[in-house]
């Protein structure tokens, strides 16, 4: 059914900022008309959905452009835990018990999460992926997916299931790109051998670069570069490349991502709770670099909310370059959502403009948190929280409205995640 | 009515960090039991309201140790400014034009706020603050005010103001300590009398400390010393001293800090997007400084949600010291309950004990960003968000359940605001 949303305040996040007040039309899954009083014909009227926006913000959908959602199930498993001990005597050997129907559920717990705190569409890594792919299908939101590959004997194994995941599940929803996931973990053959793959399969790829001061280290001994510019001598940067985390990059390193069109996805509260500490957020942006924002997995985030990402990421970089008008609002949440539409070589995405996928959240605007607006965009990046969501819009379906999500069973889904809690708890 | 909370999960809080399941019996405002199972006797039956908690988490109320609660009406007002233009052109002009009875509306928005997301106690300092008292009084949430202090033509007025709050307010529910702003805004002989009346009227002190760079530098310029020294010396730790901030303090100002019991509040947000950096609060803690958690204003931090604050609080520590294993759940929890209960002088307030405070705050533990639940209290202050309050319960009174506030007209307040709002943007 198409949508008519009457009377709302539109965050558009286009290149000029504009927030507007009016109506906007929603027709087959695009924004059909955003104009000050959009008349519908008697035709129209039976046949489209109203909503009174009177008291609501809509903003374009939020796009968390790094996480791991099959990992959703191992939220405090492990946390105020030395990296090593969390990694090695908590989360791998987690990881060792997750069946392929634990990482499905596990899969719609994070979407469940996600739909509920805005986010319309999400980039994932993880083993299984097939099992995302499914739950993403079934429940309308969007996703860039990736099997995670590393080298070892069963390298050749994880190629062919990505394989399979771009034949079974490439669609107008889900695009599936190559995963290798880090310079430490995939061979320099490996990283050449999926260079070359992106480009015959014509997608792009999402990797961990520059995570830990370790990587890079280690990194420099074996191959005496930094791992920005061995990715870059492998050929990952001919095609879209997204890099998760880049806390470790110099300025010769920005300077090679913003000339390859390398998007960097900044993962703040990641980046604190394993220790890593600060991305230099700032100097990308400033060199040309895409930068996006992702809450990372909740094992090393705890919380899959881009709401509060957001809100991190930009008093993060204010604290550390002791400025307080660095990375407003509006930039912000330009990374949140149009930004993330870039990294995924999506380009009618994350803007609220006419032709655009209709990807909407819209906000209640009259709860406490959120009063007085002198500054909607300041007030969904700094002050909103989930409870502030009405309602998240994918392709012009409503997927979740005003406390209920419409394609998930949620009573099922608590269940079946019980029982996987009680199951994880007993065998570790 | 007494209340008995069945089957609930228990974050005590305790020096054990104790979580249990059972009972809680609420009996005339404080905590009557906590057992496992409590039977109710047939005339207990008929007046005790009884809530299942089979899927809810208790934890103590959570008390915001640092804010202004009057300017909760400046929300977004000003916001990715520099500071300079930031206080000088919007937030002191917007400050003259506050009447009393916008900071009545301004404190009750505030309370709204804080109650919706579980805090039971605020620490305030604001000017007409017996508005904010008022507030206080009819919405049952409980409150350390003050009346903030600088040296200018009325000092002496705004001394007077602070004793009539001490005569009129001095309740179970609010306590009244002296506010002197700062060492920038006092002058010495301020800091000094304050010191003095304080002790006199047998109460505390709260006030703004070694914020920022700027404020440093300048004292050692005046002073030759520190702000915390100058403090200690004008006599202002020698009552109850509760200092905001302290992000420029010294392995010497901190050692002055612990010997005289000075607590510091953490402002994690406030900190980062004014510019001012990231406060020693690992070397506080390991010193014996008692530290608690606050938002500050709504001006300096976009929102009053203290279970962001912990969360930042925690995330700021791990990732200044690149060390995953510090500033834990429940010392962060603690720091958000008991160790502000201790900074006002109250030693029955911040744990779920037998006979202290029924301050209580029910989460809802199958919400989806709330599950799986292999620890409670990691899932409590790293992943919840408003949304999942349930019920904010002060002194056995229920003040908020289940999406509605009993003790304020939420509609009359949502017209107040906007009206203020209105006026405000037109005359600045």
């Amino acid at each position: 059914m198409d949508i008519l949303i009457k009377n709302v305040t539109i965050v558009t996040c286009n290149a000029q900022n504009e927030v507007l007040k009016g109506d906007i039309l929603i027709k087959n899954g695009r924004i059909a008309r955003i104009a000050e009083n959009i008349e519908l014909s008697i035709y129209e009227q039976a046949c489209v959905k109203v909503i009174e926006g009177k008291d609501l913000i809509a903003i374009p959908g939020l796009i968390n452009a790094h996480t791991h959602c099959g990992q959703t199930i191992l939220r405090s498993f492990a946390d105020d835990l030395p990296l090593y001990e969390w990694l090695f005597e908590k989360i791998f050997p987690a990881e060792e018990k997750l069946t392929k129907e634990m990482i499905y559920f596990s899969s719609l717990l994070g979407i469940a999460e996600m739909l509920k705190s805005g986010t319309t569409m999400f980039f994932d890594m993880y083993f299984h992926e097939d099992m995302t792919a499914k739950a993403v299908q079934e429940t309308g939101i969007k996703a860039v997916l990736s099997r995670g590959l590393q080298s070892d004997e069963k390298e050749d194994v994880r190629l062919d299931e990505t394989k399979e995941l771009i034949y079974n599940y490439s669609s107008d929803k889900i695009k599936v790109f190559f995963g290798p996931h880090s310079v430490y973990t995939c061979s320099y053959e490996l990283l050449e051998k999926v260079a070359q793959l992106a480009q015959e399969f014509r997608t792009g790829v999402m990797i961990h670069l520059s995570e830990s001061e370790n990587e890079v280290n280690s990194c420099f001994e074996k191959y005496d570069m930094s791992p920005v510019k061995l990715c870059n001598q492998a050929g990952l940067f001919d095609t879209i490349c997204v890099a998760a985390h880049c806390v470790y990059v110099d300025d010769e390193d920005i300077e090679v991502m913003a000339e390859k069109n390398v998007s960097c996805v900044y993962n703040p509260t990641s980046n604190l709770k394993l220790g890593n500490g600060f991305a230099p957020v700032q100097n990308m942006i400033k060199s040309g670099v895409n930068v996006a924002i992702g809450t990372d997995s909740a094992a090393s985030n705890n919380n899959l909310n881009m709401l509060e990402e957001m809100h991190i990421a930009s008093l993060l970089e204010k604290g550390m370059y002791r400025l307080s008008d660095i990375l407003k609002a509006e930039q912000i949440l330009k990374m949140a959502t149009v930004n993330a539409a870039m990294a995924a070589g999506i380009n009618n995405m994350g803007v609220l403009h006419e032709g655009f996928c209709a990807d909407i959240v819209l906000l209640k605007a009259n709860d406490f948190n959120m009063l007085p607006c002198y500054n909607p965009i300041s007030n969904v990046v700094y002050s909103s929280n989930p409870s502030n969501v009405y309602a998240t819009i994918v392709d012009g379906q409503i997927l979740y409205m005003d406390g209920k999500l419409f394609t998930i069973d949620e009573e099922a889904l608590v269940k079946e995640i019980k029982s996987i809690e009680k199951f994880l708890k007993e065998s570790i």
